[in-house]
């Protein structure tokens, strides 16, 4: 039972290593009809692009997305929507040491245990961040649809290592939030960030942070009982991305000091259930995995990219010790280029539980 | 697109509401040949049951398991197991005051929109956290199968309210997990939380807490690229549990602080993989979402119990505003009652990734 | 990837064996709010018990169905419907001598291989076709989901042995097709084929036969490009229950032999499609794989029952050669007690794609 | 649900339309360090193509396969495999007079209701049978795999119009099948053929056929109890391709007439399974939908094309009357090039079922 497919009727398969001829995706189940916004797409993965500032990769991908199938005349047709984006600036003998070297808390050593041995590790092949990209185009598309419905989705970085956001999402200027390189809404907390960022790049290091995701609009009854849970789902699609280390929702880790008198709240009014999004809720627009109506918000946890650029110790194929030390080009930080990821994602959650919802009654 | 259903080659279906005639599984896809141990399935839900314990629900169910199909001459055939537990001891009548009113944080208003008005309300329907029993039965053939490939799972309670144990895992003696009440293996403060847990129900309270959760003997190469990553479906195992509001594996979010080269570990030298299992990991054992022959281990929130003993405002059916105050018999804290859900679905998930693994080469 | 379970968003999962303590079936996915006719569905497996007439097996089984939830005060709640049927009238020691023999066409010998060596030959346990009671209680829950949409399924006996009918549906009165033993709606073959069973029974023989099966009042738009076309979908369906080994729909094998000038039709005008109904077609109902709004018709093959009342020569566990003789209480001819079990798989086959076809647009 | 996926582990996704830029297919879960033949690929394709001779379509496309993913030096990496197939001699105004007029005994009408109204017309768009081209490509993959586990597919065309074969599989050189036109191993026969799909050309007309299917080599224990029995998912197979209309195995409809004394089979002695492969049997090598280790052999009916060069009555959109007559360049007979699909298929089924017969002990 392989693992490249998110989803059951808004389904997206996704394909493609690092070095290889290009990256991809399927969008299987997009209703037919719906106006297909190719400038939108495009401007999602500018938001992932590599280059895009000084904090994160430098490598040079315009990541162009090219449509094979699935639209005519503007608008969706119900068929499967292909999407590739081809490789461009690969520089695969900057990984030719990696080919017997397992690199510290990365992929390498795992792949090759699955596998049998047999894995394309230029640029990390298939265990690349790079296929996020087709996750991204997949996801806008989910947010073109998601839009028809009235439901938007927003995601920030709200903590760089020990940089932490103290703010509620409701009392900050969301606008802001794609004015600055590092996407955190706060500009003073976000030039804090950037300085952090450049100056653990000065070091050859890396560092972790947290993105903060929010959907507004979502109606309640979203999310199928009891395995299927919306909360269930938001949680395996976030940790399904790169270096994710934790998902809560709500008042997640923090709510279990919390007693249940001052935990609760009321649902809201049905007659206010639309309106109730924008108060702040402990149960993060989600009550027994179904939606309530409010504001759903999360946060992901994202540890310090494992590529450094500093010698460490670690074992090759032949389980012999060796040295690895980073080449390339590399994030210094995941978070800025993980803020439209998490929103493709979560938009490919909602858009799968919209359509699953039209069969409850 | 139904939600009761999970995993893919190792697939458990789930049915049942808190007062109906019963609740059960089928178990779908177990190996053929697999000594079928009853004793230790009851054994499970004898761990999970109310009444077992001062400090948990007081709700008298003998959660007598009965196999219906799937198990020959004390082997299973491989053909869908089948397993009931007749509900026993329902007071309806403690719920008839929720027929109307939608009890705060809770699964009352969402069901009622979802499916269109008409729920069964009794016991709060296929919303209880009784249906987890069905789980824990399934999980504990999960259990059988995976003892035979030399593999464990183990969860205990690592937080109640603020009392948190500041150990790692393998600094505790988990022996000592069963040894009281609350399943926390440090004595001392599984004394301490018992006391909370009492406090809290006196004042009509409730309160949440963390379990952790434990696998050893996994071998490397679990977990399927790229959305079906190992940690991703525990993720969503765990954070389909009631009540749960949070997961992280490994470092998790205390992990976002550390830089790259703090966080970095090398992998188990392929030799070494198997004893590796007894090292502390940042990995959490998982490295690409594949497994990495290390210990297995992560954490999972629970927020306070919903239903408390105390008058609590909130809306009807029809948008009025209105009081409800919990009656019947509740959990003070899930805690306790979460450790044997945990392993369960654990195990579930191991199980249905130790068979996919076996199409990967 | 086990294979117990049919159907996508309408999903029914069975288990049991001949002679295990109970058979039975979930389905998850069947809307809220739906009347839930108990009477109905047990009106339904009486249709297809042992013992109903003279001319198929004189098994005593009441097959008395036994809901143990999903249903509320008369109604559906859009949760899992679990529904068991015991087992009652066990007469293993008639099957003892086949613990070790493999009967000629059964499919002893193939789970024999599949599993290992462990089955449980009781009654041909899961690969008995008891299990086909399991699909007729889900059946009826989908033929009342269906009737809300004016749908209506129906099929006969069409062919025993070389006894043929030769009017096409439409010239039959199907008002007919219960009022005798058989199941065929033309009473004078009726009568024939019941003569052609009896003769075969005396001789201690089985013979084969056709059902046709045909939907009304479909409308169009139901089946999902390009693998689950409708009538691949029906083909499946049909093909999964036991001694089938044939399937057309339409013009079928038959029409091969035409020119595209003699066989093509005019797809209805859209506003004919309701009563395109009542036309004969060489479609069948199905153009592209889509329904087009005029009846369904097919036709499904079965051979004469395996299991017959003379000495046969086969192999044994060990592949020695031994005889075997039917023992215990066969149908001579399946044809009667398949009719309502082509109902049943149509029904969850129009009822699922009605559940599809809500998402294409 | 959408339903442009096949298979569970080793499972195939197509995309793409007869005109857009180009069709493809993403096969994931083929096992990792398979060799990857891509002359093989192309070859089968070259089998599929049109403009091949002078029986087929005229239309000029060289389908010439490109793989984007999945494969490194030489050998698959357990990732997805994308592979596309450019669009080329499209003739789109060939078509304009259709996006109005529904064509007879197409799939026109049917795509238009469903869809909403929206769907690209030009050359059938997804519902043309250049789909299956993709379908060829994965089914390749799929060969390659059962290679190495000594399983081969092969079909023939036994059937056109009334030309029938009247000899077993077993009594045909299956060497001679690819040595004419039409694919039929009688080359006195096929020289029949030939003249028959001429002559039928001639007069703007087209016929239908049958193809026999073959599967040699396939151990005992592939298929799954009791919806997913083998020939359950051949039949889906075969009927999901353009212009199926019907599927038979083994003694098929022909054998509903035979009497159970007439029809049995002893199964192989378990150490004969392999050796049996070349005898006839009634069982069409699959006993209770499992493999036995004999030959597999089916028959796929396929209808006349419904596109032919004479001008027909039909409505259009607006449910209006009007003619409509085929322009552009289209199969007489879709027999020829249904041969390497119903192996392309056959070959999807087996490679699919091996890989879950993994986990049945």
């Amino acid at each position: 039972m392989p693992g490249s497919s998110f989803g059951t009727i808004f389904k997206v398969s996704t394909f493609g290593e690092s070095h290889g001829k290009a990256i991809g995706c399927i969008v299987d189940g997009c209703p037919a009809g719906l106006d297909f916004d190719l400038d939108f797409i495009q401007q999602e993965l500018d938001r992932r692009r590599p280059g895009q500032s000084a904090i994160v990769t430098q490598r040079k991908e315009s990541d162009t997305v090219q449509v094979l199938s699935g639209v005519f005349e503007g608008k969706t047709t119900g068929t499967p929507i292909a999407m590739i984006i081809p490789n461009e600036d690969q520089r695969s003998k900057d990984y030719e040491h990696l080919a017997e070297a397992f690199r510290p808390s990365h992929a390498d050593y795992t792949w090759h245990v699955k596998y049998g041995g047999h894995r394309d590790h230029r640029g990390g092949g298939r265990s690349s961040a790079r296929e996020t990209a087709a996750r991204v185009a997949a996801g806008a598309l989910a947010k073109l649809f998601l839009r028809t419905q009235g439901i938007f989705v927003h995601a920030y970085v709200s903590q760089v290592g020990a940089l932490q956001l103290t703010q509620a999402y409701t009392e900050l200027d969301l606008a802001l939030t794609e004015s600055n390189e590092v996407r955190c809404p706060d500009p003073e907390m976000a030039e804090r960030m950037i300085e952090l960022i450049r100056a653990v790049r000065k070091d050859g290091d890396t560092i972790g942070g947290i993105v903060t995701g929010l959907a507004f609009g979502c109606p309640a009854g979203l999310g199928e009982p009891v395995f299927d849970k919306l909360h269930a789902d938001l949680g395996k699609a976030m940790l399904s991305i790169n270096a994710a280390k934790g998902f809560e929702y709500g008042s997640g880790f923090a709510g279990v000091s919390l007693r249940g008198s001052e935990h609760n709240e009321a649902p809201p009014a049905p007659e206010l259930a639309a309106q109730a999004g924008s108060k702040p809720n402990t149960g993060g627009g989600i009550l027994g995995g179904i939606s309530d109506g409010r504001d759903i918000h999360f946060r992901v946890a994202f540890k310090p990219v494992a590529t450094i650029m500093r010698e460490q110790d670690t074992y090759n194929a032949e389980g012999e010790p060796t040295t690895v030390k980073g080449k390339g080009r590399h994030d210094p930080c995941v978070l800025p280029r993980a803020v439209p990821i998490v929103e493709a994602m979560t938009a490919l959650v909602l858009a799968d539980h919209l359509l699953r919802q039209r069969s409850a009654q």
